[in-house]
């Protein structure tokens, strides 16, 4: 099993906005779409072994932590409007401290990163981390920031995680998942 | 210069499909609006020495061609909706046999793969290929399709190329890109 998570800084946390302008009124939410979408799809199948949670710090009432599971979603189509959807549908509802299904294989609680770090020991991906390629073994669960840096309340949360890093240039989120998931699909088969 | 090229085999070829509605009455325009994506966007920062070709297949009146230059493309934001936008753009002007430029960067002309290939020496990625790790050099000019395999008139012109792969699992043809630009990058740096 692989988790990742994404902070998306100035994420909606409430249904509100609209899936014609996920970048605009949905604080960035395109970012966050792109990234449940690189963390389950294959061609012509999902990775049912993944978990990706969406760590939402925006208006109206952050933080928010939306959870897909890819042993239990359905109705996940690789187009942004399909993850924004079914996400918007998960801010739609009511929600507490504990997770609540809004969706097949979709859950909404409320609480972001501080909570989901006592939870899983995260490695960080950042450019400055070590060559994913030459460290092993490799954790089993990620943490990337959106298309912000990391804030310093944030960095001080991550002061003794490990780092790594996908390769020589910085990346969106959603293409250093995908990247991450080129290396450890090597790692689990044959190939070097 | 790398160059990318994607067949997409339903994918509309006049600009009456709506940007809310990629995937359908786009005829899958949002697999190639994600490869647009893949094939340019760093964080905060374009790929400037890269071409995408967009092989339109699709009714009403195929095949047509619309070519993305990192080098002259402006207004580009990574959500799909805004290639998708460009593409539309670029569709909805008569064109002929030659490029004729819709938007700064982006120019399109009728005909698709067999002219194409009158002008790159193009490999295929493809599952079944070498794997791009250990193959060296790498070409500059890759092709891919989309959600659908290559038809056997494709495959009767592609006989004689080249044919690599990006890892073990079968994957979408933009996370295909990415892997293989982390690839050329790790290549043209100090990273292994």
């Amino acid at each position: 099993m692989t988790a990742f998570a994404i902070i998306g800084h100035i994420a909606r946390t409430d249904g509100s906005f609209s899936i014609n302008d996920l970048p605009g009124g949905g604080g960035r939410m395109d970012v966050l779409c792109r990234c449940v979408n690189a963390s389950f799809f294959l061609s012509h199948d999902l990775r049912r072994d993944v978990d990706c949670y969406l760590l939402l710090c925006g208006e109206p009432s952050g933080p928010k932590t939306v959870r897909f599971s890819g042993n239990g979603v359905r109705s996940l189509s690789p187009d942004e409007r399909s993850a924004g959807s079914l996400i918007k549908k998960a801010l739609d509802i009511p929600c507490g401290s504990e997770f609540r299904e809004a969706a097949p294989g979709i859950m909404v609680r409320k609480g972001g990163l501080e909570r989901l770090m006592t939870e899983h020991t995260f490695a960080v991906l950042d450019e400055d981390g070590k060559d994913i390629r030459t460290e092993a073994p490799l954790p089993d669960a990620f943490l990337l920031s959106d298309h912000q840096n990391f804030t310093e309340p944030e960095e001080g949360l991550l002061r003794d995680c490990a780092r790594y890093s996908v390769g020589p240039r910085c990346l969106h989120a959603d293409h250093t998942i995908t990247v991450l998931h080129n290396e450890l699909d090597r790692r689990v088969s044959s190939w070097k």
